[in-house]
């Protein structure tokens, strides 16, 4: 398999740039070590990152990929004599919407993610309200969720309510359904009344199954029939309250984010 | 000020294009107005799309910025007869890299944040682990933790763990310094043996202030004097342990996030 070295050089965090790095998934051809190399910010980091670039193309026989954001002329001209194939966010982004929008762009370090960015206050609460009302937690507060998501023990509720609470500032509660509700054969009575807020997953009882057998292996919890059960009596529960759920056995924290808050309308 | 309406349309979950929102952190004087579109993977939904962009168009006096993934030539030679300013991921970097690479892109939706990526799991466990190991919950396990952040009550140990789990698969535990460690003048024993692995945060006793009276407002715990109090023993301890450590009190969690994994080493 072909061997590329990928390097993220920012004079700020370098996470926007490392975002671009998920387009690597498109060449699933090519092996790519991914390097970051964040507040390269004067011109001795910059030749630091230049013996980098040349070690990994003759580590891989084949130049490396640079995806760059420096605000400085300077730094960003010296890293460019260096022999990789570069993707510069000020060239490709930055400047060009910068005739676009008829407006001279900041070009200090670290802009895109200091805390003056729109929105971090929002996110930092969010994170802080999702964290407190984990795992039905809490009954108080709910009125102030954007979002409640349910479904059985282990099945993504609380990695996707993290991810939407840090990624996105929704305030994103979660329940357990639990064999109590089963047995009743409804939701929680708390939930009853924040009925448009709520989401649910589910998952395939047999991927269920090897979750909870990770953690509590050869338990009645973990037994395939009882997540057989479970599964269906939480689905036929949120069919009779008319929720929309959505099956996470092969979605990623990103792709259920993104399907919920299309299906409850959040913007973010 | 000037308004733009700024477009993320995608056939996945759009979140490879909405982190290029950043980027407009660099245009301070417009007042963008930002628009998720994911799934647009039918050419029904690029109508919509269109009707949006031309709606937006009218209403901010000016034309829309659409930032665009999407892999079908059809939907995307379609969306572009809209006037809009377009950046287009497939042109600007899959379709480059692929002549770079020599290689064809996979074009199918969808493709940058699905479950196969690569660490998808790592990442999912690591937040698990941190979230288990959060604000001292526990001791066992922490060999197995990449960081453990320490710091007085309220300095942002919990946000900035869960983005480094979240984003990079780093599991991050963090242990508050409480009254009891500045009586006894040291750090947690159980910290001792790991010293290698822990980063400190401190904050401005103002800002700490400020935070701790949202939540327990008039209490000796918020008061500016304790506060002071708190973190000069807590910098006390901490440079006695000889730990590194940095200011949360300006710094974003993105920020304080790649100067920890720059600090410890740690690369994702």
């Amino acid at each position: 398999m072909l061997k590329r070295t990928v390097f993220f050089i920012s004079d700020g965090t370098g996470i926007t740039a490392g975002a671009l790095g998920k387009l690597l998934e498109h060449f699933p051809g090519t092996q790519f070590t991914q390097v970051r190399l964040p507040f390269t910010d004067t011109l001795d980091k910059i030749k630091l990152a230049q013996e980098a670039i040349l070690n990994a193309a003759v580590e891989d026989g084949g130049r490396p990929v640079v995806i760059m954001t420096l605000g400085n002329l300077e730094l960003r001209s010296t890293l460019k004599e260096s022999n990789a194939y570069f993707i510069d966010l000020f060239n490709t982004f930055i400047d060009p919407l910068s005739l676009e929008l008829d407006q001279k762009p900041l070009r200090g370090a670290g802009i895109a993610h200091s805390v003056m960015g729109s929105k971090y206050n929002d996110r930092m609460e969010a994170v802080n309200f999702t964290l407190n009302h984990d795992d039905g937690m809490t009954n108080s507060g709910l009125e102030e969720a954007d979002v409640i998501l349910i479904g059985v023990s282990r099945c993504g509720k609380t990695p996707t309510s993290v991810y939407l609470a840090m990624q996105f500032g929704i305030k994103a509660a979660n329940y357990p359904l639990i064999p109590e509700d089963f047995e009743r054969g409804s939701l929680p009575a708390i939930l009853h009344k924040h009925l448009d807020k709520i989401f649910g997953l589910t998952i395939k009882p047999e991927r269920l199954h090897a979750v909870r057998n990770e953690r509590r292996s050869g338990s009645f919890y973990a037994s395939i029939e009882n997540c057989r059960q479970e599964i269906a009596t939480a689905e036929t529960l949120m069919r009779n309250a008319g929720i929309t759920w959505a099956d996470s056995t092969s979605r990623s924290v990103e792709e259920l984010s993104a399907i919920i808050m299309e299906k409850t309308r959040k913007t973010a």
